[in-house]
């Protein structure tokens, strides 16, 4: 079997990469919050965990690749944890019920996905779906002491969890840092630490999204889902957890708190949810960072139609599957309309070079005077441009 | 704005089709248990609950349409619910976990679907993602003393709902009839009468689709999931309940009764569900009922790539489209690959016709003398074959 070596996040170090329990092999990766177009991160994430879970195959490996949809509990503020539900938001905006908004934008992410030749997850979960799980880690969490309630809200304690585990593995950030450089905690009532974040939050009169729980009627914080698929579906440890950069912290420095905490044991085999933490990087447009309010926030949709006005033409999927993966998943990616003009000129050269490479007859052609010949006999429109 | 009428089961009348709410319309469709293919019966209610979603449509409604995914509880005898979860059964042969059976199913239907070109519904809940409200609808229906508790398994007491509803309004069957007529209760202890259905059922050692409930850890009965899904999203009444007639009983009528007994008010107009209730008939294969044991059971894939060995060649899915709406809803329809080989001839001759149509030049052609000359200027091999 062939070697596979991955950079890990957690420890910081390129690593080989040697399952838990082979043959098996369990990734987990963040997927979008279906409340608006995929947009062209969600596609660089999107190719670069394909192609691992391809690779994985490829090295045949049982892979159970699990990839979540976020559909509530995601707040407009994130770090801050203010703010509408995103799903919510826009459900109003578009008068539509939030699971609707959610299936039309799932429906469409799909289908961006299925052109980017991605193959699909194995388990696709949602986060609405799994409520009560996400109560019951809740509760654990509770009853071990890393969580406390307020009102109808609950928090996890990071002061109480970094005094057991330290805090901060995966990203670095420490406590000290964390509570003199966070923000007040307006909108935030009964939070004790700046760096605590919710774990179930309570739901203000109006508010769909809207579930019973111990704490009275509420909704999932943002982090839990993922803590809760995984170890659903993995298991308390598994292999891989893959996501964007932007993801590191809070959302999977938060992770491993909810995982850590519910096993309690700081010399547990199991911490840290994953064995290998996979960061992809961002991406800039024209080297800006992409955002809606620099006006060059492009969608998958518009990139394969050329309706966006930084894009000179349409261009086909499989360019954009190409120009993700000239760039190492590590790095920053830059994209505008003159990288996707360089892509699709260099995917064609190679693809050309591959249909003659299968057209070429070895017993006809021996080693040495290949091109000359086969490139008369190409018809002309076949042959290789002089460059 | 035209008129629709529909075949409505509760009542047994065609009826005139008038909105609770116009312009909106609520439409809820029982869809696929996903533990197996797709097969050509799933291909008729999907063709034919699209085709009533797009006239609604055209008749300017704003539809919301609600199509469910069974991914627990569907044990494997129905009527007599015993027997092992068809997911659960299915994820043990293939050795797989059940939501990792449940997405590659359900991923294979929505291809079939697409094919078909049927559109997608607002929201595709699944049974797994509702469990809150499940056990909800069960608590309410204890409350209100249409349900009994027998050792972690809860069902709905048939007899008391009869006495305040009457049982049997959509299937016109009778509680007299179902007493006397019911198989023994072997696998069902605890069940007061033999016309009750299980609402929760406890789980077996080693059952791994379980959830905690007031009852302990279990799962929900089959029934359950649609009046759970159909209420949160469409409302406790809405407009339209559809499905296959096979569906009319247990299945829908355990619905009413389900919805009923929440409503706990006889003289409720919100009574029964939905307004209307519309069933198709079923299919059948060369005369006879579609079955694995029988060796007719041909899934939509096969169809599409002609591998079952009753096809003497692969069809195309609009010919599956044009067969299934050759057909009245409500009648048996017969599939062989005769009945297939004929609506290929027949879509065949309707596609010319409305191409030809398209090509003409009214200006050039006027009425009266149109095919003779229109003929003449066609390529040889789109002349209309003289018949």
């Amino acid at each position: 079997m062939e070697d596979l070596h991955l950079q890990n996040t957690l420890s910081r170090k390129k690593e080989k990469f040697v399952p838990l329990k082979a043959p098996f092999v369990g990734m987990y990766v963040c997927g979008p919050t279906v409340y608006s177009e995929g947009h062209l991160g969600h596609g660089r994430s999107a190719v670069i965990f394909d192609t691992l879970y391809r690779y994985l195959k490829y090295l045949e490996y049982e892979v159970r690749f699990v990839r979540n949809v976020t559909d509530v509990g995601h707040l407009e503020d994130d770090e801050a944890e203010v703010g509408d539900d995103k799903m919510l938001k826009k459900a109003r905006a578009m008068n539509l019920e939030p699971m609707e908004v959610a299936q039309y934008y799932l429906n469409m992410y799909h289908d961006d996905l299925d052109k980017l030749n991605c193959l699909r997850p194995s388990i696709e979960p949602l986060a609405s779906g799994h409520i009560p799980e996400q109560i019951e880690l809740v509760e654990k969490l509770l009853e071990n002491g890393y969580a406390y309630e307020h009102e109808g809200n609950v928090y996890f304690d990071t002061l109480a969890y970094d005094k057991v585990f330290g805090y901060g593995k995966l990203s670095g950030r420490n406590m000290e840092d964390l509570l003199s450089g966070s923000r007040d905690l307006e909108g935030q009532e009964g939070k004790r630490n700046a760096s605590d974040f919710a774990l179930w939050k309570k739901a203000p009169d109006g508010h769909i999204m809207r579930w019973n729980s111990p704490w009275g009627v509420g909704f999932p914080g943002w982090h839990l889902e993922c803590t809760v698929m995984s170890t659903k579906y993995l298991g308390t440890k598994y292999d891989i957890h893959g996501g964007g950069l932007d993801l590191q912290f809070p959302h999977h420095e938060a992770e491993i708190c909810q995982s850590n905490g519910c096993i309690n044991d700081p010399h547990s085999h199991e911490l840290d949810e994953a064995k290998y933490w996979i960061h992809h990087n961002m991406i800039t447009i024209d080297g800006v960072k992409m955002a809606r309010s620099k006006g060059n926030f492009i969608s998958m949709g518009q990139l394969f139609a050329g309706t966006h006005p930084r894009l000179s033409q349409a261009y086909d999927p499989i360019i954009l599957r190409f120009n993700i993966l000239q760039s190492h998943y590590s790095s920053v990616s830059d994209f505008s309309d003159k990288t996707f003009k360089a892509s699709e000129t260099a995917f064609q050269r190679l693809s050309e070079a591959y249909h003659r490479l299968q057209a070429l007859d070895p017993e006809k052609y021996p080693a040495g005077d290949i091109n000359e010949e086969y490139e008369q006999n190409l018809p002309l429109s076949k042959r290789m441009p002089v460059r």
